[in-house]
């Protein structure tokens, strides 16, 4: 039906592009010819990394909560962008050293004060990893019953994007140096030290574990967190918007868990993480915006939400025969 | 002072890519360290061509009247992205053939029913190109009087993208293979047909013709409008955004006639339209999405304002001092 009606919108065929297929896809997850999104929101999963003794980030570990802070007094990135893209958000401590206050958009579930060294040894037990991923579960369905009709996570966590690595390198079975990037900036020696870390964790890998296992091996807590928002997400049925690599590859976990989330996604931007590329091109989505973003916190998904918005109302357009308007020739 | 507090916000250094220039460049436009980006305005200028006659188009040539009444009813693309964008819409009638009702946001300013064949003669007397660009600045004029923060052009003109080739053509000295596309979807011999119209418009310039002459001579009236458009919107000292490729062969024109508009100018997108990319590149400007779109009407400007809003959040954000975030190590 909403492909029907998109071939009699008063526009020349295909002349939205790759926008056409966003809005068919809408209109298929919300079972309706003319889709509606209101508003969004992102939850933002937070935690600590042992890697950070690798010396794979820089900037210090501390900074992962300073960060939280950040976000709850509103000074961040994301904060800024969510603002004017009608969107709420909610942060989740899902395992950030140190205490933090209560808020009212702090969602306080910390499993354990950071992950431990992936390097050395496994990031979290299993019961943790599930733990993790039941807050990330909990953190959405509070957004979604607080009225998101959109659904983001993002991701704050100095040396996350080590974690990151490991978990897509071995889900998708890729060496390290495919998806091992300068993350916050870290310089040519940090960067030999990732790949090594990555490698490490790597190597203890055994045939056969399931993603649960690999991911309690690899970490972090973060990224668990974010594969429960999207599940949850799914479960509801809402449209979810994936943000760069962190997030991608806790999405990319969901999808193993359960592929039936790939329907509900869309990738908001292409980041220049090197392994970004690899996980959008395993999940078979293409970005709706590319523009050289590596900052994480689900400012990538937000960005991209008013634009999904706009989207949803190609639908809403007249049709040739509704606006007297003549066809092609 | 906007690029030393650039350097001191709560994120890794250029972690937000080309935002960050874009962020500048407002902040310089709008002489503030902290931009602020309110309601968006589109001027859609409509025109009719008589280079239809030489079958350079898929549509016919009454679908511009039909698609004007369209977008006075909200019916179009451009309506239903506006509307999520906090953008008004206003429809500027440059030279349609045929009457168009009265209607609070329609500028009527026909300055001939249709542009001559550029394919056989000069589209319109110096005289007429100098009306149909007044008609463009009076329209951004009102549009800026009504609150417009940031303005945009859209076109509607069956046959523009051949007038808007030759224009192109004419103005970077590129050949019609370089710049002639499929349009609305024109097919194998239809482009053949349209290189060859601007082939023979081409053959006519003369050396030393000044940009003025060389626009009435190729046409088309909404070009002129669009270049009228933008020039005012320069003078008033707002962000302009770019559309596709006759909106931005428009501006092309209006940056020779004077380039301080430059400064002013933003790529809302890239179209598929092949003659845009060269446009783009001559005028030195990154597009903010890439979506193939090839619509027009304004469509993919209009769909970049809520990125130029949050673009213009950035400077908003907590410095490390502010927030007590460590900075890099």
């Amino acid at each position: 039906m909403a492909r029907e009606r998109m071939e009699q919108l008063t526009k020349p065929p295909r002349s939205l592009g790759f926008l056409e297929e966003v809005a068919l896809r809408l209109a298929a997850i919300q079972g309706r010819v003319k889709p509606e999104l209101g508003r969004g929101a992102v939850v933002v999963a937070a935690a600590d990394h042992g890697v950070v003794a690798e010396g794979v980030s820089a900037f210090p570990q501390e900074v992962t909560r300073q960060m939280v802070l950040n976000f709850l007094r509103g000074g961040a990135a994301i904060n800024q962008f969510a603002r004017v893209a009608d969107c709420e958000v909610y942060v989740l401590d899902a395992g950030v050293i140190g205490d933090l206050p209560d808020h009212p958009r702090l969602l306080k579930a910390k499993v354990r004060e950071g992950s431990a060294n992936l390097a050395q040894g496994p990031a979290m037990t299993l019961e943790e990893a599930e733990k993790a991923l039941q807050a990330g579960r909990r953190a959405a369905r509070r957004a979604l019953e607080e009225g998101a009709t959109l659904l983001a996570a993002g991701d704050m966590g100095i040396g996350n994007t080590t974690a990151a690595a490991a978990l897509a390198a071995a889900l998708l079975g890729l060496p390290p140096e495919q998806v091992v990037g300068r993350g916050t900036g870290v310089g040519e020696e940090g960067l030999l030290r990732k790949r090594e870390a990555v490698r490490r964790a790597l190597a203890r890998l055994r045939p056969g574990m399931g993603p649960l296992e690999v991911a309690a091996e690899v970490g972090g807590l973060e990224l668990l967190a974010i594969a429960g928002v999207y599940l949850e997400g799914a479960a509801w049925g809402v449209p979810l918007v994936l943000d760069g690599f962190p997030v991608s590859t806790g999405f990319l976990l969901a999808s193993r868990l359960d592929p039936g989330v790939l329907g509900y996604a869309f990738a908001g931007h292409l980041s220049r993480e090197p392994g970004h590329r690899a996980v959008l091109e395993a999940l078979g989505l293409r970005p709706l915006l590319d523009l050289d973003l590596a900052l994480g916190e689900g400012t990538g998904a937000v960005l991209a939400m008013p634009l999904l918005r706009a989207v949803a109302r190609i639908l809403h357009m007249a049709t040739f025969a509704e606006a007297g308007v003549s066809g092609s020739q």
